[in-house]
């Protein structure tokens, strides 16, 4: 696969994963439907959304409806799907995993290629993976992932630094990407399941 | 009255509104007239400023300071309103109705008027009504008014879908807007009473 | 000392000191090193970026990385600091004040310097000042220090003010730069040392 058709795929299985990792967090708090998305919608853009903001360019969604079309959707399946199953419990923790992991690799690919110096590459990348999950659990009033005791930033930053190792070795950055996302993963399931 | 002109005593309106509700929500916390500057000063901008820095568009006190001072002497004469009176408990919450209604317009003419899709235009609708409101309750430790289960993020939705389909039958904008304000006025404090 | 080269080591203060508060605010906490050194970031650059976004310039960190590596060693050193060393229990408060102090003053030098109207340039100085560790304490889930009841934004604002009141009397900006940091330090240990 092209590495530009792997990355919009990711950035969509990104955008997804956090808006039900959204409505999941939302839908403990009893939502109803517009204010469950609301918490999808921040938890999925938020991130990427920052990052556009202080690269200053155009803000990804803006002329990509798409994204929003999307996790609308994924919200309203999933706010169906709570309704009449339990969710698994650890569903949430997995899937945010997921997009964290998609996330800090297309921060990281956005921002170096646009010239930047590795520590803002790297710092771009954590921001496009976290922030979004942040505001999601300071909205519905949870700890952030990110102040619990396992590994978070740790595993997006270890990422990151994978992908701008490996990125210069190689013409495509298909396998930079997918080593910097199975570093990610690897770190952050290893620390839940390790706890 | 041109709608130009109805739009400017709404944004004025909502700014004051919202700048009222951060002094409320401060009050109650015995803030310092400075500290509730602060918070009145974040609810009433907040969602707009969001808006214009997503729009790539000057963030609009910015060069029209006249919102700053509204806010200013909204708080200052609220602040020492709550010295000598109580402010009846349902106050925060109807002023809130009015400025979520206020600023969903406001957010949504604005993004029509630069020509974006209707997901969008409906978006950041939403956003500059609730964000501002969002902000002052995380900081103060409530929990947001998006996350009790009153209607709040449904009405904000449903007036800008109003403003969107009533937009084009009429050359004036004027009815779209006043339909939509009526629409999150009578969705948002039926749910408030309803409850 | 040129005014620049004073602004610019203010400037650098103001970030270690903020990135120090912010680690102390995450290490009670017991957050790891990775999830310690993202609130050591967000407290230290967070109110200068929201500044930058807003005034639509160039986010002060994008090309001088300097100030990430500054962020990044200050939490590392203090990381290991607090692993053997118990940190003074005022020390958060202290170094707070000067972050606020000087960031204030950056703030609004930078604001003046575009030449904004008074009510922008005061407006600017104390969200620099105050927005980085306000996003801190919001975090950490502790009660912003903002909302607490010893001054803080008043202290702030009496900072931007005699900078903006001094600045016209004299042809350098050193004297109102060093009274404007005086009357944050004095106002807000006053305050907190008064209580």
């Amino acid at each position: 696969m092209h590495i530009d058709t792997l990355l919009h795929w990711l950035d969509l299985l990104g955008t997804v994963v956090f808006a039900v990792t959204g409505l999941l967090a939302a839908s403990r708090k009893q939502l109803d439907l517009f204010g469950a998305i609301v918490i999808a919608m921040v938890t999925a853009i938020g991130g990427g959304t920052l990052r556009d903001l202080i690269l200053d360019v155009p803000v990804f969604w803006l002329h990509a409806p798409v994204y929003v079309y999307l996790v609308v959707i994924a919200a309203v399946l999933m706010f169906i799907y709570v309704r009449f199953f339990t969710a698994p419990v650890r569903l949430l923790l997995v899937l945010d995993a997921l997009g964290l992991a998609a996330f800090t690799v297309i921060g990281v690919q956005k921002t170096y290629a646009l010239g930047y110096d590795d520590a803002i590459v790297i710092m771009t990348g954590i921001m496009t993976g976290v922030v979004g999950g942040m505001i999601r659990d300071i909205l519905v009033g949870e700890v952030p992932l990110i102040l619990r005791r396992e590994i978070y930033a740790t595993a997006s930053f270890a990422g990151a630094s994978v992908w701008l190792l490996m990125r210069p070795l190689f013409e495509d950055a298909t396998l930079a990407t997918l080593l910097a996302m199975a570093t990610v993963l690897l770190l952050r399931l290893g620390g839940i399941y390790g706890n």
